[in-house]
């Protein structure tokens, strides 16, 4: 099981608007009305610390490079999802460049190595 | 044992030079070349995919909050490792805001959620 966790406090740099949910919230209202692969958990966060680049989602499993991804919006749910998918048949996490979704190859803010890798 | 992870092709958006080391290298040298704190190993990394904010390093531990930060430059090295060895004081990842480097507080990519992590 992999997660697609989700920030829900993601402004965007925006001021909050009365009666709005935030960028974030938005996100996950939009993924969570899709259907979900198998495989894959959807977990909402608080904060992801990426706040000048939200919304912010981050996919992590044990084993696995966890991978951080900025600027999303309501609208690329689908596209988080195939993503997402993609990663979790990936056993160590790295998606082959062509499969990845335009916006994961371009809205990448950070990766980490799996806790248990060997580095050169 | 917490891992301090150091890019080594960060070149921080500036063009490589003939014989100078990028500046992850450099981070890189300058950590290597001070005392690592107990507990704190340094593993260099082939890209952490934040090249846009390079000098890029990343905490992570089984368990805990992972971190990565950005545009680290070699003379920040001392400050790298008092923020690690804050990192690895923290059973969860998450250190005091006043326990923090200035660095750290200021130049932080994003962070991801410990895998066993639960989320409400």
């Amino acid at each position: 099981m992999v997660r697609l966790h989700i920030c829900m406090t993601c402004k965007a740099g925006l001021p909050p608007e009365e009666g709005v949910p935030c960028v974030g919230a938005q996100v996950f209202a939009a993924v969570s009305a899709l259907e979900i692969p198998a495989g894959v958990e959807v977990v909402p966060v608080e904060c992801l610390s990426a706040c000048n680049a939200g919304g912010v989602v981050a996919l992590s499993a044990p084993g696995r490079w966890s991978y951080v991804y900025g600027r999303m919006a309501a609208q690329n749910a689908a596209e988080i999802l195939v993503g997402a998918a993609a990663y979790e048949r990936a056993p160590d996490g790295l998606v082959p460049w062509r499969e990845r979704p335009v916006i994961f190859r371009k809205q990448s803010l950070a990766r980490i190595p799996p806790m248990e890798a060997k580095h050169d």
